[in-house]
């Protein structure tokens, strides 16, 4: 079996975006267990957030008239009238040349339209000597300025990190409706690997890391992970397994087997899930050549190279961006990080390059430096934060230049 | 009650690594359930991996001298003498002039040295024209080359991530011992403070988000959270329960009542809770100068301003470090975020300004966007991606600057 078209890395990942289609299978679930979930539809506020006015800082609510002119030489005098307790209302009306204390928080009185900072006053007995002037507005959040009640508070396809929830919680929402998270279904094959628990392994055979590396990515990005176990380089076994776990599952991802050998039944597996079938076998991208993408129907099948390495970047690469996709979330991916390379790295042009890198700090400088090794060795990786990508158009970088860093989450 | 003395960004980390030691007790966990803990002893390597020489492409394994001169113009040729299965010893040794073939991840015969890939060769009738020559090595990894048998595999304090799992399982490991993960309990403070859940608020209420925020940070970091509720500005209930939850955690967070006001009893509730106690009261920061640092005896005591939007900024600026490090985790924050900003942005010298941003992609150039707002507003953290920290020398930042950016997680 020959690569039959082998794609660049752009292309690979627009074929993703044309093709992968979210889950559109909701549920509702506590507010307390929806982090990382991705709302499954747009939500309004039904509330104000403040729904009334709350001062920002500990200080005397006041007509921010009566404080014009006043200066640390020319104080202004003005007559405490009471004090605002948290969580309750003012004690009354606020009239001219009166002064309320209300703390952080607190609700301002009717009349008042601004807040003088505590440390900007002096109380004496009663009359409060202000030593600034304020503006209207000043230290107060108003009504709504938060949230206004029948704004879209957040839109459909947003993934819900700590504000969300917390914007939600100030509405009183406690439920809300996602997108169901997507069951990733796996198997690794060849006739090579043996369970993780093997005590003692016969000549040839090595232990299933791809197994447990995988599986750490999917649950670590906070999707569900069905280890289907081991299949032997046997193409009816393969297909067999492959079509239980793809009914299970709502993608599929298999490991091993997808490079050019006799035995490397995958492509043809992949292709005989179901239609449309793959769109990518082959990437022109060192390591991880030997990747395979389809779709079995609206679900996912990602063949992963065997080398362990080759098959955590791969699918820190593509796999990573499937799933975001199939959970509806919109993802794009955003390579922020930089640092200095250490040394030269060559390249082949017309190839994407990844290279392991460790980084570390000097002066406030931050500096990646390759740590070179077989596509196969997971100690490589072990020894790296992230990798640097060295695009197809150039021949490498040079020690000094500052490069993208993908980081290893 | 007054800031003792405000302290800087800088010196409250240096106090946090000074203060916080990582909790002590271990426990043994299955490895697929051990991502994102600690490591709390080193771990050898028990095995060589891999334990035979494999072939790290599809090819012929041959004396790679018998290779030597061999070109496209001027082919070598070799006889074919069985072929290596998958997981099985090879059928025999390897003479000279001979090849046998071997697939990707197959075991090398005895008197081969290295491995030509099958593409470079042609198969006419078990007489195999080879076009290169290969050198010793070549397409090889050695026995112990990912992993030496007795080498250091991992130092204590690593987290592991998906690369250390698979090195583990690629030894045989299924256990692992582990720094168990803190327990951290959390208390809301506020008369103004009712729980989420509530249908209608009377006037002056809030519903408590950063019960909700602060819990799905640490949730989201991989920690314990325990919601202790919400607890009126009453220093008995406020320390009975602070107290209580103290004993049930590693680690006590309250939110609320750490500014200057009348009835803000934190810093004395937290001062009363153990010995060292206090070691920040204020910091020279915006926002969240009212943060409480303590330790009561080695349990760290952390109080957050009551400001949703503030609570968050501190907790994923201080918390993270102070959780991250209870955990055994040699934790360094790296800043290799990097954005333009699209507009100028003014600061105060001898304070840190964080600054909330919005970050957008155009022609490969990434920007930071501010959003301003008061810091109570939570609205402005929805809209963003991270912050820009303006440090405390600073006057500002200038449109176009490049700045480092700190992503919430």
């Amino acid at each position: 079996m020959k690569f039959f078209q082998v794609k660049s890395v752009e292309e690979t990942f627009s074929l993703i975006k044309e093709q992968i289609q979210p889950i559109t299978e909701y549920i509702n679930i506590p507010l307390f267990e929806a982090l990382h979930f991705v709302v499954a539809e747009d939500i309004y506020a039904s509330e104000n957030v403040p729904d009334f006015r709350r001062s920002t800082v500990d200080g005397y609510a006041v007509k921010a008239k009566d404080t014009f002119g006043s200066s640390e030489s020319f104080p202004g005098f003005l007559t405490l009238a009471g004090e605002v307790q948290m969580g309750q209302l003012p004690p009354g009306v606020l009239q001219t040349a009166e002064v309320m204390y209300v703390p952080t928080g607190g609700m301002l009185p009717e009349g008042s339209d601004a807040v003088i900072m505590i440390e900007h006053c002096e109380d004496m007995d009663g009359l409060i000597n202000v030593f600034r002037q304020v503006a209207p507005g000043e230290n107060v959040i108003s009504v709504g300025e938060d949230m206004q009640k029948g704004a879209l508070l957040l839109r459909k396809g947003t993934k819900l990190r700590s504000q969300e929830l917390g914007a939600l919680a100030s509405q009183g929402i406690t439920e809300v409706t996602v997108i169901r998270k997507p069951i990733i279904g796996y198997l690794s094959s060849g006739d090579e690997i043996v369970p993780i628990e093997t005590e003692r392994l016969a000549p040839g055979e090595v232990r299933d890391m791809n197994g447990m590396t995988i599986g750490a990515l999917v649950t670590g990005w906070g999707f569900a992970f069905q280890y289907g176990g081991i299949v032997k380089d046997n193409r009816e076994e393969f297909e067999k397994a492959a079509r239980e776990m793809l009914e299970k599952a709502d993608c599929l991802i298999v490991s091993g087997g997808s490079s050019v050998g006799a035995k490397d039944y995958s492509v043809e597996v992949i292709q005989s899930l179901g239609d449309p079938g793959v769109f990518v076998h082959g990437v022109s991208i060192k390591p991880g050549k030997p990747t395979i993408l389809s779709m079995a129907g609206r679900k996912p099948v990602i063949g992963l190279p065997g080398h362990p390495a080759s098959a955590i970047i791969i699918f820190h690469l593509f796999g990573k961006a499937i799933l975001e996709q199939l959970n509806g979330f919109r993802y794009q991916e955003k390579q922020l990080t930089f640092a200095r390379v250490t040394k030269n790295i060559p390249s082949s042009p017309g190839r994407t390059d990844y290279v392991r890198v460790r980084l570390f700090e000097e002066d406030r400088i931050w500096y990646a430096e390759p740590i070179f090794g077989k596509s196969g060795l997971i100690s490589t990786l072990v020894q790296s934060e992230g990798v640097i990508e060295i695009a197809a158009r150039s021949e490498g970088v040079q020690k000094g230049d500052l490069v993208p860093i993908r980081i290893f989450q």
